[in-house]
């Protein structure tokens, strides 16, 4: 919170609510530093429940610089943005964005650029921590079906995707700098695209900038950040041909190559031509499917098409290791090859077959966990859907609203489009969405099973 | 179609469509009959193509007599009509239902009776067949996770299954009677809730008759024809104690009191009491969840939550070995167990657990299948949601008619609500729809498997 403060004080506003709060921090840790605990081991659960109280005591504590300063008075409001910060999801309450101090809009963004490759991970490549120990920690929070590491050390191995992520952000700065943008604008925006969250400066997200050259700088960073980091580690170790080769990213280029002419093609008539309506679809694509969630247009006044194959890239998401969200690319290429082994099982009963990922067998129980997966994620989606319908939202708002914060994308249809927002609903609601956005993040079972009354159980 | 062509000469109408297609139906089947085959052995492959084969040249068949009379003129759809209708969904692209002849009127809800226990079924019932071949096709045409034979020999399976059938179609038909329904009435709307269908005489579907006696036995027997039919059979032979401790029966029923419970409340201001709230709630709950379709109020009107509730319903659908469609409760119940197994699993790697389902414990390869269908259901569900969006149908109509189809329900929201329908659909729509509602109707596999290239391809 020390760079935010430093945004308020640059820019003459007030840095007194970051302050404050670290001040709050310090004594919080400070306290929990003179407990000596008895048992240092941890097992599975501590584990999980170490992910899943640090998510939440971070997003409480991350909510109350807007509180304090008086910009999201009510905590709730201040809690649902805040996870969806840290979460990388980019869904907003805020109704007037220009009006907000430009130090909670940094530390808005910066939310999005921590929470994308995981607090978790960022503390163990500073602090020392026993291998083991890191290991769950990182399986827990790097999202995808099987996190390996790239060098033996786990602290280094976390070190390393630091550096990758450092270095692609600044990149992305320095080239939104030379396409006009102030420092601070290209700062939030390269956060939010680096964590794939969103978060703007602008009411109109990248649309303010009504520009080609940003659209499309903005476009390809989504993609890069939606892909998996191991293979930018492989580029740079001299291993490009390996990583070119990878059948998740090319299935990511796939979709989003075929979505983009496809949406381009339902939209060319808005947009006069078929160049700008590639401009404005593959921006779309790319935000949707690397779950960043900038928007350039309305969206939500497209095609019917368009607006379908949007919401079912959602179902998508990035790739594993990524800092994209939802289903993630080589978990959906597993599915349709359980799929496709199993019709030739039903076929030939005696064939013996096994699913192949990157050449590798991907061992049944990583195909069993996929499936089970996907049905918590759908059971998730259909339930915050209910919970929102409670407000009064209409289906296609209910539905995309929760859908895209389970899949940590941001905006949906209709009254979350691009143009609405997450402000109408109740505080039950968005509580209850912050959850989601937590589960979608943390790939569900953390969080799932701190509501399970198995881990509360005395042996 | 005798039946039909009787029911056209009781009502002074012309029956030669149905005998045109009955001439045309024998002499394709003696010209059949003239085939010697080379090979009798049906192994998985066989099975499943001639189930899936057998569906579609039913219902392209089952088509000409709309076509023929006139009332359907355009052959495609005649063709969804008749899909609808042998799979038992009860989507309609008629607009004119009133206009219609009685013995279309009747030969439409005859569908949805022969094809809620299954065609095949029926042909195994009268004709003698070996056990093993058999047992295949009665797997593929009964839903759910698991189909056990009730007697030893298969054909006798068969046969009690229609006994009970009839018997309990029989009933209906006399308590509709009793309320006051002319015969006609009574048997096409027996014969829709049987085949848990929802073609109705009227355009208002079942709200026409405005009785709370036909509302009440009409959602009594979507209850009890969306029960698995092992269920009666046990009731039958004095072994109703067994019967009542199903796990499956006691979910079924938990689902549809809790959904009619909550929708009673949320529609109570409507209705201005209680009482009369729960009427249209239990109708519309037992219509939804039996898979039937039905309607006697105008639900797309509803508060969005009691809409939200009754899409989600869906995903649910009847018990397995019912005539009812969708997932079936007892592989929901099978898939949240297994999600349960697996937080244990993670909380205690080394407890040893399974997944139980009657008392019985459930094979892995049953778990692992229920998700696999899961997923491929949601698949086809998203596909659906896309093809639909093609026609400019709005996110909320393309949505609910693609789940509709597929779980064969019938009706959805917005556009496709029960005062809506499928005709705005463009021809292509309506031909994936009806593949989606034969996917729906036979899980998906035999279906899926007429498309793999592994199917036609030379060993």
């Amino acid at each position: 919170m020390l760079l935010p403060a430093l945004v308020s004080i640059i820019y003459g506003e007030s840095p007194f609510h970051f302050l404050a709060v670290i001040l709050l921090l310090a004594a919080a840790g400070g306290g929990l530093l003179l407990l000596k605990p008895v048992n240092t081991r941890i097992f599975a659960k501590e584990g999980f429940l170490s992910v899943a109280l640090s998510w939440i005591a971070m997003s409480l504590f991350g909510a109350l610089p807007f509180v304090f300063s008086g910009e999201i008075p009510r905590f709730v409001d201040a809690v649902f943005e805040t996870v969806s910060g840290f979460t990388t999801t980019g869904a907003s309450i805020l109704t007037d964005i220009e009006g907000m101090s430009k130090g909670c809009l940094f530390w808005r963004s910066l939310t999005h650029w921590i929470g994308g490759m995981g607090v978790l991970v960022f503390v163990m490549a500073v602090l020392p921590m026993a291998n083991s120990r890191g290991m769950r920690i990182l399986r827990a929070e790097m999202p995808g079906p099987s996190v390996g590491k790239l060098v033996p050390s786990i602290r280094k191995t976390a070190l390393i995707l630091y550096v990758i992520y450092i270095a692609l952000t600044v990149l992305e700065v320095v080239f939104l700098l030379f396409g006009g943008m102030s420092l601070l604008d290209s700062l939030v925006h390269a956060m939010s695209t680096a964590g794939t969250g969103g978060f703007s400066l602008r009411s109109l997200s990248i649309g303010y900038y009504d520009s080609a050259y940003i659209d499309g700088v903005i476009t390809v960073f989504m993609m890069l950040f939606g892909v998996n980091f191991n293979l930018f580690f492989l580029i740079v170790t001299g291993k490009a041909v390996i990583a070119l080769k990878s059948e998740e990213l090319r299935w990511y280029l796939c979709i989003i190559v075929f979505s983009g002419v496809v949406i381009a093609l339902n939209i060319m008539h808005m947009y006069g031509g078929l160049l700008k309506a590639m401009r404005f679809s593959f921006f779309q694509v790319a935000s949707i499917v690397s779950t960043t969630g900038f928007a350039t247009a309305d969206f939500d006044k497209w095609p019917e098409l368009s607006k379908a194959l949007l919401v079912a890239l959602m179902f998508v998401g990035g790739c594993a290791g990524s800092t994209g969200g939802s289903v993630k690319v080589s978990r959906v290429i597993i599915l349709f090859k359980a799929v496709k082994r199993e019709i030739t099982h039903l076929l030939r009963p005696h064939a013996v077959t096994v699913v192949k990922l990157e050449g590798k067998t991907v061992d049944d129980s990583t195909v069993s966990s996929s499936f089970l997966f996907f049905f918590v994620y759908i059971v998730v989606v259909l339930s915050g859907t209910v919970v929102a319908a409670l407000d009064g939202a209409d289906f296609t708002t209910a539905f995309t609203a929760s859908l895209s914060c389970v899949a940590n994308v941001g905006p949906g249809l209709a009254g979350v489009g691009p143009m609405g927002g997450f402000a109408p609903f109740s505080a039950f609601t968005k509580l209850v969405l912050s959850l989601s956005m937590l589960m979608g993040r943390l790939e569900i079972f953390p969080m799932i099973i701190l509501f399970s009354p198995q881990l509360w159980r005395k042996k």
